[in-house]
Parts: structure tokens; C-alpha cells; sequence
């Protein structure tokens, strides 16, 4: 069956921009406060290449915790099942920096979405990578086509003066044996690689790789294989939207990963990729209008994964 | 693209058969304990139609917890939207039987898989149903085919004598206020909806309506919209398998439901409903075969929902 | 030093008096939601044996939880040291009924004095004496000196009707294999030895021989060494009041013990035994005007145990 | 009564030296590692002033643990009732750096003998004291009569180098909003108080004063009340040793505190303070001949508080 996605995106921006209340941006980080909360845009690239965009699709944004599919696949990579020693694949059940969780269960972060579990992938790459904050940053542009694409400095630094919660997931791990270099060190790539900014034009070419049609996601060594592609793509399904995971995989349908910049991709794998974008969160830090959007596209076109 | 899936049946059979330890069986349950742990079976059914089988698929098993899907299928035909109020979408994070998040979570269970959620859908029957017994048996009946299925009351006896854990959750929730039934009314027909037995062959055909190529989801009055039946399907692979749903998703990548009889269902919506059955549980409660059976299935064809 | 403890009861029944809230009564216990809120009564015996009252002394009250020390009392000195494999003797940090650390800890209540401590202490003596109940009423009777005590059997179906949260502790200990007997048989000597009824003179009574100035404590057969009566002291000191033991410790410094119907009673061990009873009760379920009375009392003298 | 104490104190020395094990030094500090096991003192001063000792009583020890009350006592004579708002006075029922009571609790330590209470402490001082590492060591030297006490700096810095449960515990602390200085400040003065050294003898010189026969506790601008002096000697009773604090009261019966040197403190107000000291540690944090010694003290002298 063929769709018609610009009519389906232009119904969806007509719908959700009647939303009242567009939510909070993350104010709790002072350099994400600033941004204007009345943002909406969807990008849509099918698997067969056409492109599809409405609203505000050529804004940059934090992308924050999206980077964390991009450092799992990039740590994947490298250590392949070793991997999964040091961190789980279940859902947590608790809000994204649950420190309970963590201390019965030994410092082993129970997925690489939650805030423990993706700097425990911080700390893999700090050992496995030579230049890690620079290979990284390649990998990213590698994978985005943004050659000239940084970390936004100003960015990381107002999350590290206020990161006290992951500070302390942090010592958590470091007394429990989970974390192999410095924890300043770790922080400080953690909040480097969620500070990336970009369109949602450039986040869906960044992830539009996970989709059927093209290769294994990855660049050059860092690839990873169709099976580990899929894998990546299972646990967006079951742990992308930390406390709101099951309730994105009910209402719409998609593996998908959100940030608190207010951006979420999502992966139909036989048909499209697509991400969403709009500052204001609700209270499980994910986008409201995002969110909304992306189970009008399930439902408007009466498809899912299911 | 076409599989050859009986060369694919008896492939995975040969392989799990060579697994060392096949698990314990159930043994807390006096009467599932003197089941033969050397058995092993599994059925496929294509979305046109097509059976495959291989192994022990005509003997009947305790469903047991894959009876949950049923019952939460025909409470949410009767109260629609309303049903979410008392049981939650998400995965729980912890063991079926935990009742820490109850305690916390003001006696709303996490979702309706684990033992407290389907404890609540159970109450919602008794409430919703005037012969509730009865018209719970008549509607798998329908589904399954069987026209004489009965409950096992010796099975469900059996479990009653040493549910103490599902008596506290129960009682923990009726203190909460989320029970409008008496307890042991409410336990009593939980316990007998988990006892009903049936071969691989009847509990595919029992599910097959889930996959795409049927109408949605039920039977009679109580049927399904296609949304509903795809939103069953979504909790399935989030929440079908305790504490392992994340491995399940991850390992397999479709959606499906355990029982603590050995069997797991498993749905590829746009291709086929399978059913794989071995008695040997591991130490999270799902069948040892039946895992490794569905994980070689979906590596094998190179597909699963991602 | 000689205290003029008249006076300075009369001093306390002024101040207590003139307090707004006087809190609510155990309004949950539908036979505890009827007694009139505006009662108060203080009784005191030195060790010398002089008898001090003010207020109403003579009305009877259901004892509820301070009957825990009875029970302690009486099974501590059937089965001695081997109790203390099945009860702690740690305080528990939480509420009085929480099951948390029951899940966490394999059914091992933290002490005899929260609900589940005293539950497992009511399934010892059913195991210990031939005819429980009427066993456990002669060692009270004989304690108080009230030839025709009976329990309130209106009040125990009172409290069994609602007792939900109770029985879903009970059958995770049953659950956990720390209770032998069975779960309705064992609530149902616990509401009986709770709805015993009696005035703060009698009350007073049945605990005075925990000061040091008499033998130590029990009746008979069920008499406590001199050793074990100062450990139930201690005990009283360290867990008498839930949740607020830290705080009965810190502002009175006596060891203590509270129940729902508002009975508070407390001992200085080389001075006197008190009985406060107000049945007005605080969010934590302690008496409003009961603990106000006894920190007043230690202040005014400018003695504790410290 | 008049006692033998010396007499006593060498039953004591000859049953306690007699275990066959010692326990463990806290190896976990690099720099307390290195301690000889072998090694038990005793010492005894009556509140009428008269001095008994047995074994190494003049060895020096790290008081660690014990300098809490200290810091307590300063902090509560500055902030009076002001300082509970912060910290709790409730016994934790969990291990001593228990991380979950803090996040469901708003970091809000239960007391201020655990780390999170102390670290909490270590704030006020900081923002109270001018100077703070030198008030603080000044109030020592006043308590302990040595006129030269200073920090080891080498300890301080060797259980900082591995304080990283600590570090986790602080900054959840400063998430909640409850530290108001630099997390690394505070815990750099946490570890200096806790490195100081006393023997046996200076150490009961220092906490001489909190029996009844002194006046309040305290030094010059820094002195409590005598109810203050009291409820500190409450809070030892029920929050000094951790998760072993009620088996200390249940035991022992005398308000004490504990601290990973091998020291522990104890008090009977009407009689004497002790101190017993012995590196050597049980799976709980305190000293086993410690514990026993102390054990042994009220079991002979036939007393404690209750």
C-alpha cells in the first residue's frame, strides 16, 4: 500500500499545533530554557528515498539523549556481546536516573537508554577509543553527512553545573565496580555527545540507516551487522522512552528513541523513518507534541510494527 | 519472500534438542510437577493459512499465564479505555510476582501480564460478567475451536493450595482499593483461568486471529477493533515475558506471552502465528526450548518486526 | 530525688488539653471510628508503689498494638533465643505495615512490634500452647489482675473485615515459609489478642512489673528472666512507635509502646511505669495528646533513661 | 550497687581474647588496612571520676565513625531545633550508606549517624564556621584535653581516593536541594573530621561529659543544653550502629556509637562511659571484640539503661 505522507504530515501539524498546553522545555538545564517553545517539525524519509517535511524542519536542536542510540551502536561495534556484561537490555520500570535500581542490582544499568546505562557506554568508548571525544564526533558527522558538525560547549557545560543526579548514578556505578576510567572524565564525554545539535532533516539522515532498505547502521568500522541493527531497533522499541516506553510502544507502535532537546526518531523498518521535534516536554521528559504526532502517523495510516 | 518453514521446524528441533539442561518444570505447582521434562513441540501457522509442525504438537499443556492475553482481549472488548485506569502499559522491571512496585504504585499494577494485572482484569470480568466462568470458557472455546475445553480444576486446585504469593498481591491490592470483588472469588477464577490445557496446534489456532490477515481480534460481543488487537500485540512484546521482555524483544524481536506450563505464543503480524511448547522453564519462568526455538526461528528466516 | 508527681500530672492534663488538634481515631477500624475523640486520661505508679491519676483513667479503651508486648512476652518465654531466627530486633524505617522489606529480606520481620513481627509471634504461640486463645487470655488476666477480661469480639471482626493490608502480609510470610500455621487461623488470633479493652489504670497494671522494682516479667509458667525483661525494654525503646521510634526516643526517652486506640504506655525503669491514652492519633498513628503528655512528663521531671 | 570495674574489665579482656575471630580491618580504607589485627583496650571512667583500663588503651586508633557525634553536638548548638528540618531523627533500618532511603525521602537522611546525615552535618558546619577544619579540631582539643590533635591527613586522604559511595550519596543530596556548599568541600571536611586519632583513654576523656555527672556537653560557645545532651545520647541508642542498632540496645542497652577503626563509645548516664577498641570488624561495620567486650560489661554488671 502507498501513502500519501505530505497529506498525512499536513494533517498531523494542522492537529497537534491545536494542542493547548505544548508542555515545558527542560529548564532544569539553563542553556536549554532559552529556546522558543512554540516549534513544531516532522521529517519523513520513506525507504525508498522520497522525503516528506513540515513545520520546522531546518531549526537545530539538542538532540541530548537520541545520542544515545548513536554511542551504543558505536560501542556495540566494538565490543559486540561483551557488551551486555556491563549493562542490560530489560526495561527499567523507573524514571530515566533511578538510582534504586542501580544499587540492588549490583551497578549494572538495566538498558543503554536509561542515563546509567548510556554512561556506562561512555565509559566503554573512553576505554576502547584512542581519541574518543574526536572519533566519536567523525562517526556522528560520518553518519548525519554534517562535516562540520561540533559538540555545542555551552551546552554541556550548563548540564555538567547542574548534573548532580548523574553525578551521583555515576560514584554509584564507580563503587560498585562499573566504571573502568574517572568519572569526571566520563561525565565530561557524556555531556559532550548529547550536546550535538541538528535539524530534524539531518537527525532523520543520522538514523534513517536502521530502516530495511539500507545497510547495517554504522560507519566504516564502527558498523554493526543486520542482526545488531535489529537488536538496536528491539530495544528503542522497549526502552527508548524511559518511563513512557511501554506507553509509546501501546499508542504507537514504533521502535523510537526521545530527547529532552524535544526531538524523537522513530523507525517503521519496512516503510520509513522519521523524526519529530518540539521543545515542550511533558512530565516523563518526553515531547508532547512529538509524541502526538508520531501515534496520528501510526494511526492515520493504520500501521504499525504490530 | 517465501520460507520453507517445515525445513525451518526441523532444523530448530534438532538443534534444541541438543541443548543440555531443558530447565525445570513448574515444581512449586504439585500437579504441574509430574510432567515429562523430555518433551518439545511447535506449530506455525502462515498468515495464508499454510500448517507446519514438528515434535510433541498434540499434547495438551497448562496454559497458564498465556491465558492473560485472553482475559485482558475480552475485558478490554467490555470497558474499553476505561480498562487502562487500573492497570498500567508499562514493563514492570521486576519478577511477575513483585509487590514492592504495588505498594508504591497505589495497587495499580504495572500492566495486565504479570500476576497482580491479571489478577485486576480477572475482578473486571467478575464485575463486567454475569456467569463469568462460563462465558470466559465459551469465548476461548470459540477462539480455540475446542468445543468441549472445560478448566482443569485440579490444576487450578493445585495452584490455589499454594498461591500464598498471588494472596498477598491480591489482598495488597483490595487494601488499596483497586479490587471490587471478594479476594478469594477473584483468585478462585483466576486460577481457573489459568488452567485451562490445550495442544500446540489448538493454542496457534486460539491466536492466530491476531496476525494481520484475520479480521481483529475476539469473538462475538466480545471482539477487538484492529487497533485494539495491534495494541495487544504492542503490550505482548513489551510486557509477555516478567523480567526477561527485554531479552525476549531483543533475542526473538516479536511480540508473544509465556506460561509457566512451557508454552510461548509468538506473532509475526504480517506473517505467521507460532506456538513452540517444552515443559524445562529457565530461572525467570519461561520455557528453555521454547525460547531457543523462537530465537532460532527469527535469525533462521532473518526477520522479526525490526 | 523525690518528684511530686500529682502536681505535675495536673500540670500535664492542663497543658495537654489546651492543644487544637487532638487528631483522629483509627477511623478505618469501623468499631475504633466511634469512640469520642475528647478523652484523656494519665496514670502513674512509682516504683514504690504510689498510685497518681488525672483525667479519665477509668474508661476502657482497646489496647491494639501495645498487646504486642504481652504476646512478645509470652512466646519469648516458650521458645527463648530459637525466636529470634524467625523476628528481628532491628527498627524497620518504615511505615507499620510496609511489605517491602518483607520481600527483600525472605519474610524475616525487622521486629515483634510491627504488624508482620507480631503476626509471625501470633502463628509461635499457635504453635506453642494447646488452646491459644484462651492460653493468651489467662496470662493477661493474670498480668492486670481483671478476673473476667474477655476479648472484644465485636472489635476483632471489626478490624478482620478491613484488615486487607494485614492479610497480604501474612501471606507473604506464608509465602516465604515464616508462618506454620494457617493464614486465616493466625489473623484470627492476632484481632482477638488487639481487641482486648482495658483503662489506664489496668494497663498500667499488667506492665508495672517491667520496672525494676519487682520480679521480672510474666505470669506463671511465662515469666521473662530479669535479662529478657530489660530486652523487651529494650526493644520497646528502639521500635515501640513505628515509624516515629526515633522520635519517641529523642523527646521522651523512655521505652515506649503505642497502639491505634490510642494507649500509650511507657516505662522508667528505676522510677515508674505511665500509661497515657488520648484516642486522637497522629498521621503516624500514635496518640496526639498521649505522646505530647509523656514528653512533658520526662521534661518536667528533667529525667530519662539518658 | 558498687562495682569492681577493674576486675571486671579483666574478665572482660581474658573471655573477648579468647574468640577465634577477630573479624576484619576495614580494608576498603587503603590506609586503615594496614593495622594489626591483634590488638584489644578497654577503658572504663566512673561518674565519680575513677579511671580503669585493661589491654591497649593508649594506642592510637582513627575514631572515624565516632566524630559524628561530635560534629553533631557543634552543629546542634549553633542551629538548635532548626537543624532537624535537614536530617531526621529515626533509625534507618538499612545499611550504613543505603542510597534508596534517600531518593524516595527527598534527601533527607533518617539521622545524622549515617553518612548521608553526617555529610549533611559536615554542610552546616561549613556554612556556620568561619574556619571550619580549625573550629572544629579547636572544640576536639577542648573535649579531649590534647592540646596538639590533628587531622591524619593520610587517612582523610586515603578514604577519599575510594569514597566514591560517599561522593554518589552527596551529590543525590545536593540533586534534592539539601547541600549548600560544593559537594567536593563538604566531603573533604567529612573525611578530615573522621581521621582523627585518640587511644582508648582520650577518646572517653572527650565523650566524659555527656554523662550525668558533668555538665552539658560541649566547649566553650559550643555547648548543648542538658535535654540537648540527652537526646544526643538518645540518638546513640537508637540510630549509633548502623543496621546493627537495635541489636546494640537489644544487647548491650546502653546508648553508644560505632566506628570502622574498631572504636565504640558507650554510655550508662548514671555511671561511667567506656570506650573498647579492637580493628577488628564484623560483615556490619563494627568491632566484633568491641561489641562482645561491651556485651559482656552490662551482662556482668547486671545493668544498662532499662
Amino acid at each position: 500500500m502507498k501513502y500519501d505522507y505530505q497529506s498525512i504530515l499536513d494533517e498531523i501539524s494542522e492537529e497537534v499545533r491545536k494542542i493547548d498546553d505544548w508542555g515545558r522545555a527542560a529548564n532544569y538545564i539553563p542553556e536549554l530554557a532559552k529556546v522558543d517553545l512554540h516549534q513544531f517539525g516532522m521529517h519523513l524519509c520513506s525507504v525508498d528515498g522520497q522525503n516528506f517535511s513540515v513545520g520546522d524542519v531546518d531549526v537545530k536542536f539538542s538532540i541530548q539523549s537520541v545520542s544515545k542510540v548513536l554511542s551504543l551502536a558505536m560501542a556495540l561495534s566494538l565490543q559486540k556481546e561483551h557488551l551486555w556484561k556491563r549493562v542490560g537490555v530489560e526495561p527499567s520500570g523507573n524514571a530515566f536516573n533511578s538510582i534504586i535500581q542501580l544499587e540492588y542490582e549490583n551497578g549494572i544499568p538495566r538498558n543503554p537508554f536509561i542515563n546509567a546505562g548510556a554512561i556506562v557506554i561512555a565509559d566503554i568508548l573512553l576505554t576502547e577509543l584512542k581519541r574518543p571525544k574526536e572519533e566519536f564526533l567523525n562517526f556522528v558527522r560520518n553518519l548525519s553527512g554534517i562535516k562540520d558538525l561540533e559538540y555545542d560547549v555551552k551546552v554541556a557545560e550548563s548540564e555538567k553545573s547542574i548534573g548532580y543526579m548523574n553525578a551521583s548514578l555515576a560514584y554509584m556505578m564507580k563503587a560498585k565496580g562499573n566504571l573502568q576510567n574517572d568519572v569526571e572524565e566520563v561525565l565530561d564525554f557524556y555531556y559532550c555527545q548529547c550536546s550535538i545539535a541538528m535539524t530534524c532533516k539531518e537527525l532523520e539522515r543520522t538514523f534513517h540507516h536502521l530502516t530495511e532498505s539500507k545497510q547495517a547502521f554504522g560507519s566504516g568500522k564502527f558498523t554493526l551487522t543486520a542482526s545488531e541493527s535489529r537488536r538496536v531497533n528491539a530495544l528503542m522499541m522497549t526502552c527508548g522512552f524511559y518511563d513512557e516506553s511501554g506507553e509509546f510502544a501501546f499508542e504507537v507502535g514504533l521502535p523510537g528513541k526521545s530527547g529532552v532537546g524535544g526531538a524523537i526518531v522513530a523507525l517503521d523498518p519496512l516503510r520509513y523513518c522519521v523524526v519529530s521535534w518540539s521543545p515542550g516536554l511533558n512530565k516523563k521528559g518526553n515531547s508532547v507534541l512529538g509524541m502526538k504526532a508520531l501515534e496520528l502517523l501510526t494511526s492515520k495510516t493504520g500501521t504499525s510494527v504490530f
